[in-house]
């Protein structure tokens, strides 16, 4: 995959976006966000499949890919751009074998292990999570820290996005260990102006490159 | 679909099986369940695969379909033989592009409406849900009790299978009322003896076809 759209890489959760996902998500992208993530853990495949195809018609004309989380069959209903797994859902050999040889997939790895396994893996990139504690996720691992995050870097042969608790103020040193972007979720769902959010994220991880 | 695999049909719950949920549906299919459905809500998408593989090897030898709930990606997965929509999953066209013309494809009916609907879609057989008020599901559509069965068999395009609330002493009038075979989780996963159990039923399935 083209590494420059892990660049900034929004993932979604409707409950912090207050019920205005596709308008903030909309606000992001043009703010500079690369990549998007669905990610839905509490709604009904029918919603997820809605949320999914408007989701792909609104993010189409930036070209900016969308990746579905966990759902390998929404993925395919949506025309999406590729899924992301963690580490208890589909096995990523079977998924790539459901996406076929283009479809972005990406891993999730909590731990120096996993990045070790994922290395196995015909992924396209690993999502290293979380690098700092998380109010969005409850039921994370332990945090990698900025020295774990440089040396699980240093370990994948895949390109990485280092997610959980990143935001304009450690935006900086998440780069400058190597990643090839950054994963936020309220740091630009919970900003006021997500536009201006994304656009100044970027600005960081763009110097950083 | 060859409608006999309708007769009596099977529906997962591993919390009524106990834990033994294998045992019992391999019981349950020597005593002559002709189709099994693996319905699961609650675990991760690696524990569906993972147990969605097992059935499947399971059930391959006796000839018994594998009917998949709501996942179309675990159908494609574990090379189940069809999934079973209920109103709230994925829309049956979607799915009917992502299996092939081949896969069986089921859809749960709550009403009468909604068996019209299934009319126009592509379906292998439909679910009529429930039948009788039922403990195994407490989020369901009003009964459709013995009358509005028999109306909604009249009514659908499609053969069908009642659920909610069978057992010994009703799967007969179900039969009456023209369905193609009954549909049932506790009255074979609850019963100490899941393999007479299952050959009670299926001798009453049997003579009323």
């Amino acid at each position: 995959m083209n590494t420059d759209k892990l660049r900034l890489y929004l993932v979604t959760d409707d409950t912090l976006a207050g019920g205005r996902l596709f308008e903030k998500v909309t606000a992001a992208v043009k703010g500079g966000v690369s990549m998007v993530q669905l990610r839905e853990k509490n709604c009904t495949t029918a919603e997820f499949v809605s949320k999914g195809l408007r989701l792909k018609e609104l993010l189409t004309p930036y070209g900016v890919p969308l990746i579905i989380n966990d759902r390998v069959d929404v993925a395919l209903a949506v025309g999406a751009d590729g899924v992301h797994i963690g580490q208890s859902d589909m096995p990523c050999k079977i998924a790539r074998k459901l996406l076929g040889p283009d479809k972005i997939i990406g891993l999730s790895v909590e731990s120096m292990e996993d990045v070790r396994s994922a290395n196995l893996e015909d992924a396209d990139y690993i999502g290293i999570s979380p690098v700092f504690a998380t109010p969005t996720k409850t039921d994370t691992a332990a945090p990698f820290g900025l020295a774990g995050l440089a040396r699980a870097v240093e370990e994948s042969v895949h390109p990485a996005v280092a997610i959980g608790g990143i935001n304009l103020s450690n935006a900086g040193e998440i780069m400058a260990c190597g990643a090839a972007g950054i994963a936020v979720v309220s740091a630009i769902l919970c900003s006021p102006d997500p536009f201006a959010a994304a656009n100044k994220l970027l600005e960081i991880t763009g110097n950083d490159k």
